[in-house]
């Protein structure tokens, strides 16, 4: 049972840390009086606390129901106007606004919305380490730390996470992150399949089997396309269809010229997209440079490695060897991040006008570094080392120089004459067992159990430093020592929420990403990587769950309808794993031994149609499964019609479907039945002697015309009906005279 | 100047003609009676005149202008609903509706989905030649032969429509066709581009160049993305966004069985997806009966072809070389026919619910049966005849069987050694030069001229017949004879265009995509396509504009946002045409004489290398490309923009932006101005004494638990500020503590 202060957040809806930097107290303090004012003026409660030595804790609560309904169903219109909900909504009572079917997720969003968007939005602009508010160190809510255990328990013991809780997860923390946990239930659902037949394979047919790389090129295929219709069903069953739609405007945004929009008379901000474009082409050459910089890092490392390991025969091989690895280690992750930075600045260049397509230019950077990080030195294994070994090595001489000073004599340092030189067929095999589990592991290790470690190790510090600072004197006194008793628990609490990282959702889905590449890509080459991967990914979610909810803050709901532009990557990475497997196995269809590092045992044709014949057959599958896929109906999406359907029919049935045209509703019975019951024709009821007379008045008022003396030759219907009749009886007479 | 009837339409809206068949003339003049009856029920005005011996016209106009204004009102109604347009219609005056904003196609088209859609959709379900109405042989309206003539007059003196003119032709008949039109527009416009490089080119570098082929494949991709785009600035311009989704359900739709909605209480006809999607696999089965139907048709008369000018060396061989192209013309439209039936029946078996759906079924099986006869005799060409051509061509004596009648001895029916065999080097460039010239004039010819002369003849036939009739003793008086004399010219107008067959737009929409095809797959074979096509398209649209205008009835007005799944052929013929010219540029790169039927001479893997790199190229560019012009902007768009952005900022406004949050539109700057002046904080006038006594009052309701103790340390949002202001003062004091 955690102790009660961990049970309740006492109503506290967000909490604000407010630094005072000592060099410039008084502009803060008056910057602080300001804030405490505008969220009194936004209707929200507060209350301050110490934070620490140099800030505040400011504790928010919406506590006004009136004004907060008023906002939630501001909200709900916006909503409204933008598709994502059918109905118009009504304003109900401050009850059903507030209570009941507002989620958590939904309340926290509408108060950090209407704290931070922009005037134009309906916010009261607070930027947190922003212009004017930059003091505002963070803005965060409390942890439910008491459902947060009940659902570590919870999932721990279940193997696949149910609808309910993934709508608990969107409650919570907004549908964002829910969208993560639902993907990755989905692929961890989908592995299944790839993991039962990849160890069929394996067990039967061994590595590189062409009916594994057509069921891992299916399976990619299906799977993408599934998840694709589960993020619609999903934004049917969270209501944030079209929430994608609804763009928020970016503060950084800078635009060249202000012009008035003639219709609305609206001034918007303006940057010429000719600009933009260009500005964009700059991806290219930074797609270049990253190339060329993280190309040049991992090359050099590899050929270094080839080189020690197969080239240089001296003493310390077997320590040697691990050199480029930890080189490796070091450089790749200081230049990626040194190139994202470059990205970042680039993205900023574009200057984007709303958060989501700055959002999108930026994560499709990300990836196309992620991209080279992940798979190049793969990609070098298996399409330059394992054709071209022999041809390349003896160049690798220049590295000799790495080795050197360890080499007892040049004969160590020599390379084999081609024609003796062997490849080692272990490379890849071992290279894609290293991704496909010891890669996981380190990471699970780097996310989840490192953090703990270090926190652990810096409360410690900490402790020991009070200590020593207590015994030295104390004239340091903790600012926690003023805490009222009552809420001392509470207090500690909330700066220990406070010292956590902020939790990012991309990078978790960048991980599911990258992992989806080497499966789609490079799978073909150890057919158990779906089991390993299937493993994985049951630790992964728990563990992911695990930094959520006890590793980092609380992040701040958002909604989403999409896992965003990562839809794309996985699109991209099957089409190239349909182009990647059919290599692999073609060079390597002859027992997995490959083409041994001579180029003369491809037939460079034979490849290059088996890639075309898998590349075309994959698009032409992808185009029926996704036809397939489309029409597949399912209950959210038959709700989601029939609500369309009554609104539709209600507004059609305002519209006057109920009088004007009334008679309609059974036009080829009625007639029929009167005459067929010998009824006079002229009883008809629509048409009264009234209305004939009429006609026949509107008529003469333009009596002259062509048009006037046609259309009066047969006044009303009957006499049209009669003349009809008549011409008809002598279409008889006729045919009668000709038979005669 | 036309004679006076010409010009009038005597304000008739519609014409219906209704036949009376001599074997049922009861029931049919029963139903002829329900037939006006119904008509009066939705408002209309009829006159009835005899048309011939066994039918009769009913003219109808909408005369009463309040039921006709209520249900141009309800069609705007839907419109607004499916997103049509923005803003909601308000029930304006009847003029407003019936007069100037609408134009002569909308008003047509609203009247005919009166008389025809199915009850649900608010129509009185009149459905020309079935079921109970399969008396109802046509219903059209009349052209305006001035407006016709002024067209045909004007177009014939400009190279290029404007926009206005565009707006015309939908003004008069319709989006559908319409979309047509702006389609060649623009199809003609860019054909300019490659009509010049295509001249250039052929001087200076000349056939299978690949500086041509990086051109085209660069044209077709722009034109293909700049028509999307031009696609959605037109449905904004024509207000017909979206209109796709307004789907009509089809008559002929057969449910397996009804369910009843349970959020509706809808009945609605149900026939399940599984089911269609196994039907639909169907479309396997026929494209492969139709690629082994078709091909064996065309590749038997191209093999007694060669046979014949390349083995055969007996008398008449001039004459009997033309004999399977005669084979051809015969068989192919007669084979090709067949399997449009049959792909017809399949479409409707697939059993669609809407019209959209089958029509876009029936269309995409129409393309691929027009594929197979367009492009396998010259594929057969490119990719078989020249590379393999000597191995192929002895096995050609089988063939010898169709000329051996006329052959004097053996010699003349054998095939030469294969190390002596020629392949003829202009065989390639001669069937696309037909193609490209020969085949347009013949189309030309086929679909312009020869109606007209059929047409004139039929009259003299006619004429000759009734001459020879009265003469015979005139026992068959013309009907026309009892035509009253101030309506005789009208009325054989009104005769003369009910005998015109319907206006098919499809089939003109087929034919440029067809041309579209050649040019990206072929015409780097001779780069003076694309100005043959540039001049052929000028006459084209002239030549369809005649057709619309005087050998059609004029067409019902249909709304459409787009060409629909033609657009879908253009992309795939443009991704096809990326393969195609990589491989005949590879082939033919030495001076365009190719490899001259021997397959030695091409290197495969150099053939699928330049396949794949011009494939991928083109897919990158492509999508450059779309994101460029998915980026432009335009004055309709804005528009489109600017509505929106009005309808949603008057919906806000009425939800209350205006109250509750009122206070929100400048925080900073309001509290910062207090602040500054030294005006006490506690006058700020948002915040009364009375609010905080109200405070005090609800907080007393629950004092006892944790959250309100919290919550009422600090009453109101001045206290707040002032502990916060007396802790940083603490702060300061222990950092100058600390400092001493």
């Amino acid at each position: 049972m955690p102790p009660k202060a961990l049970q309740d957040n006492l109503d506290v809806d967000y909490v604000i840390k407010y630094k005072i930097p000592s060099d410039d107290k008084e502009k803060a303090s008056r910057q602080f009086q300001v804030l405490i004012r505008t969220l009194a003026e936004i209707h929200l409660e507060t209350e301050v606390r110490a934070a620490d030595d140099s800030s505040l804790f400011v504790f928010v609560k919406a506590s006004d129901d009136q004004a907060f309904a008023d906002v939630v169903y501001r909200s709900r219109i916006r909503d409204w106007l933008h598709g994502v909900c059918q109905i118009q909504p009504v304003k109900e009572t401050v009850e059903t606004l507030t209570q009941a079917p507002l989620s958590e997720a939904e309340r926290l969003r509408i108060i950090y919305d209407l704290m931070t968007c922009q005037d134009a939005d309906g916010g009261a602009n607070i930027t947190p380490k922003h212009g004017d508010w930059k003091n505002v160190e963070a803005i965060f809510s409390l942890h439910n730390h008491t459902r947060n255990k009940d659902w570590l328990a919870e999932f721990s013991k279940k193997t696949f996470l149910t609808p309910e809780d993934l709508d608990h997860i969107r409650n919570a923390v907004g549908e964002k992150i829910a969208y993560y946990y639902a993907f990755l239930q989905s692929y961890f659902q989908f592995l299944m399949f790839p993991a039962a037949f990849g160890a069929s394979v394996w067990v039967l047919l061994g590595n590189f089997s062409p009916v594994y790389m057509i069921g891992i090129g299916m399976w990619s295929v299906v799977f993408v396309e599934y998840w694709k219709r589960q993020e619609q069903e999903l934004a049917v069953r969270w209501s944030v269809k079209n929430v994608g739609s609804i763009e928020f405007s970016r503060r950084e945004f800078r635009p060249e010229k202000i012009h008035k929009d003639p219709l609305t008379g609206e001034e918007m901000g303006h940057f010429p997209i000719q600009k933009r474009l260009q500005r964009q082409l700059l991806q290219i050459p930074l797609a270049i440079i990253s190339a060329i910089a993280l190309g040049v890092v991992i090359c050099t490392c590899f050929a270094i490695e080839i080189f020690i390991s197969e080239v240089y025969s001296g003493p310390l091989k077997s320590v040697l060897v691990f050199a480029p690895t930890i080189i490796l280690t070091v450089c790749v992750p200081t230049v990626s991040n040194f190139l994202t930075g470059y990205a970042e600045q680039l993205t900023f260049y574009e200057n984007y006008e709303t958060k989501g397509a700055h959002d999108k230019a930026m994560i499709s950077k990300v990836f196309v570094i992620n991209f080279i990080t992940s798979y190049l030195a793969i990609f070098l294994t298996s399409f330059v080392y394992v054709p071209f070994a022999s041809i390349l090595v003896p160049y690798l001489d220049i590295f000799s120089l790495t080795v050197q000073p360890f080499a007892e004599n040049e004969k160590q340092l020599q390379s084999p004459p081609p024609s003796q030189f062997n490849i080692n067929p272990q490379r890849l095999p071992n290279q894609m067992f290293y991704f496909a589990v010891t890669a996981q592991i380190i990471s699970f290790a780097t996310e989840t159990v490192v953090p703990i470690l270090t926190r652990k190790g810096g409360h410690k510090i900490e402790a020991m430093r009070s200590g020593a600072a207590k015994r030295s004197g104390g004239s340091h006194p903790s600012i926690s020592a003023n805490d009222q008793p009552d809420e001392k628990e509470f207090l500690a609490r909330v700066r220990e929420e406070a010292s956590l990282p902020e939790y990012d959702v991309t990078s978790d889905l960048r991980e599911m990403c990258i992992q989806f590449g080497y499966l789609a890509l490079f799978s073909v080459v150890w057919p158990l990587t779906p089991v390993s991967y299937f493993i994985n990914n049951w630790v992964e979610l728990r563990g992911d769950m695990f930094k959520l909810t006890i590793e980092s803050r609380r992040p701040i709901p958002e909604r989403a309808d999409s896992i965003g532009p990562w839809l794309n990557s996985l699109e991209f990475l099957a089409w190239l794993g349909s182009i990647t497997s059919a290599a692999l196995v073609y060079m390597f269809r002859d027992g997995g031994f490959g083409p041994d590092g001579r180029p003369s045992k491809i037939k460079f044709g034979l490849l290059m149609l088996s890639v075309f014949l898998s590349e075309h057959t994959f698009l032409i599958f992808r185009q029926v499964v996704r036809h397939a896929i489309s029409k597949l109906d399912s209950g959210n999406m038959r709700k989601e019609r029939s609500e369309r359907f009554m609104v539709r029919r209600k507004f059609l049935e305002d519209a006057g479907l109920g009088d004007a045209v009334k008679p309609l509703t059974s036009p080829t019975d009625s007639p029929l039945k009167t005459i067929n019951s010998g009824v006079s024709a002229h009883a008809n009821t629509t048409i009264t002697r009234q209305s004939l007379e009429e006609d026949a008045r509107k008529h003469s008022l333009h009596d002259s015309t062509d048009s006037s003396r046609f259309w009066n030759k047969q006044r009303g219907w009957q006499e049209s009906e009669q003349v009809g009749l008549r011409l008809i009886d002598m279409m008889e007479n006729q045919n009668d005279k000709k038979r005669k």
